[in-house]
């Protein structure tokens, strides 16, 4: 049984693993008033990543909290956006990195404002001077080990919104903390899960909601040359958080910006998630 | 400034970015009494990590709060052997991954009681499943970005005591807790730092005591057939908590095991470890 913290009564015991190691995963789930559109998809992402570490914790357990959590939240804040973020880790103990395998997990909830929306007529992105090192075990799974992401998004400044991040092979993969979209004449690709260091919630979302529209969208590795190729008609960045973002300047080339993609794709307004 | 928090006391707060993105780094330090004769090595790594980082501590604010710890650890442990751990993080605050650049370092004390030294006629050794990588921005950085180990640690089980992990190239790099020496008609031989996960404190004492006493020293890749070699005169792990330890079987096949490494590169006496 997963114990739970919450971060305005402090914080997880100073044995736990997720600090020592990095061990566990998080969520940052966005929530208007009571309704978190995306629930559904954080959740079911949790679970699969706990089952792949071996993190003592089921969807249910987590569902539970979360919602225990969101009309706490809503009691407080009323109709205002904001951001539910659950932590997730193996709990205490084990021989150094070997885990205890009897271990409980511990879940910290923590509760933030809403970060301000990006601007409607798109944002400017760079190429991030970190390269990005994708372990094929932890493919996908936002753990709590994102040092390289702190370190390239220490390269956004001013009004710099996000860098792209490329793997050993050359491909462009991801945002510090967004997944990558881009139209082009033949349909959208976005990168294939196996490459990805954070396999999105939005990301899903946005590729279940362009099948279910009958939208050709291809898994594919993107070169630099696919971004800034003629073909590119646009280049979009996702988060779970911010939604879908248009990018306006990739690297100082203007890129042609339209709503298309939030269009076919905006949030659901279930709770659950479940539809597009 | 940096802010100490005793693992006693209680963890760190709910926002320290150590627990949101294993931002930050570690040093377990053996000691025997109140004498920790790795100690100087320890804080030469932390400080060096901390500047390639950016995480604001100096080596002589770290220094201040081991030697404190130090003292108050004999107070209550007498001559017995125990492990001062100290987790220095990049703080609070921030947007999201990015830092703010004016944060200060959180750091935790613990303590635990040393581990059982390793059988003297040395240990049986695997080979990991799970695949190293290393980020070349982080190559030896003992940050606390640590699932790749904790994923191999899991593999170890009944009297194995350590699995050796290959990076993509296919060269053996490192166990998940202890740098790698290899006894060869050559000389002898490790993997060259920018190669590893963690460069080890031990590691880096022993480099230099062989290099002081004239013996052939190369930091040259390992491949496996290196290691199954006729030329192999003997593996040996080395660890700042368990020192050096021989393999006396590697993937089921024995290894000669002696103790020249240990004769040579002994533990110093000296609390500020200049010495050999």
């Amino acid at each position: 049984m997963a114990r739970v913290f919450l971060a305005k009564e402090g914080g997880l015991p100073a044995t736990d693993r997720g600090l020592a190691y990095g061990d566990g995963l998080f969520e940052t789930i966005r929530v208007e008033g009571a309704r978190a559109p995306l629930l559904s998809k954080h959740l079911d992402r949790l679970a699969r990543d706990a089952r792949r570490l071996g993190i003592a914790i089921t969807r249910n357990e987590v569902q539970r909290i979360a919602s225990e959590a969101l009309v706490e939240g809503a009691e407080t804040r009323g109709d205002e956006a904001w951001v539910l973020k659950l932590i997730v880790t193996r709990g205490a103990g084990g021989r150094g990195y070997r885990p205890d395998p009897d271990g409980e997990a511990n879940v910290l909830v923590l509760e933030a404002s809403a970060p301000p929306p990006p601007p409607a007529v798109g944002v400017r992105v760079d190429f991030s001077r970190v390269p990005l090192t994708v372990n094929p075990l932890l493919c996908g799974i936002k753990s709590l080990n994102r040092l390289e992401q702190v370190l390239a998004a220490k390269e956004l400044e001013g009004d710099l919104f996000e860098v792209l991040m490329s793997n050993n092979a050359g491909d462009i993969v991801e945002g510090t903390r967004t997944n990558l979209f881009v139209d082009t004449d033949e349909g959208w690709r976005t990168p294939p899960a196996h490459t990805l260091a954070v396999s999105g919630v939005m990301r899903a979302h946005v590729l279940a909601c362009l099948q279910q529209r009958g939208e050709p969208v291809f898994e594919t590795t993107l070169s630099l040359a696919d971004l800034m190729s003629d073909s590119c008609r646009g280049v979009y960045l996702t988060n779970a958080v911010l939604g879908i973002v248009p990018v306006a300047e990739l690297a100082g080339q203007a890129l042609p910006v339209n709503n298309r993609l939030a269009t076919v794709c905006g949030l659901p307004t279930e709770i659950d998630g479940a539809s597009c």
